[in-house]
């Protein structure tokens, strides 16, 4: 018993200490992280915009890229698509309770850019 | 006067309120959402490692791209090489100060992606 315990905890040390990498992680900074991604949810961490005012706020991004990178933002359940009114038709997207748990990390981020770069 | 003033708060305010995306942020969350950068990052926050040191941290990475990316990493100075020992030749990175100024952005994005993902 007491050797297998020291066997499974070598394996799953991989022989080494300290942080491993671990898939969600991951996911979750090559996500924000993607070409205009990390600045779409910077903008719609104040409330829900349109996708105009989305690009009005994120210099050189396009009508294409702003639909591509919401479609994208919805499938991973980051933000939601609402439709209001129907003549004329107001789409706006806002950040689900998922999406504004990245205030941090994007806090922290602009601090970083503001210090650093 | 009065009417200068106005006129040119409204042109920087562009006609909405609400934060606006800078290219600094915009460049510092798609510096470390970049394929395998982030992960780098992550592992060196314990402390200095060698290239095959990383690779085993992170899964699937490879050779060729654990390479690129630190040379990318030193460039933005972010990571620092240095060589100990001349027979074999050991060659190390560590994040410099500013490398470790990201540690609040890479823990609120694994707090988040235990979270969420």
């Amino acid at each position: 018993m007491a050797t297998a315990v020291g066997v499974k905890g070598e394996a799953s040390a991989g022989g080494h200490p300290g942080p491993e990498c671990c898939a969600g992680y991951r996911r979750a900074v090559e996500l924000i992280g993607k070409r205009w991604t990390g600045a779409i949810v910077l903008v719609l961490m104040d409330g829900p915009l349109r996708p105009s005012e989305i690009r009005q706020r994120v210099p050189d991004l396009s009508d294409r890229l702003v639909s591509e990178r919401l479609r994208e933002l919805e499938a991973e359940g980051v933000v939601e698509r609402a439709v209001l009114g129907d003549r004329p038709v107001r789409v706006e997207y806002a950040l689900t309770a998922k999406g504004r748990a990245l205030q941090g990390a994007v806090g922290a981020l602009k601090a970083w850019a503001a210090e650093w770069c």
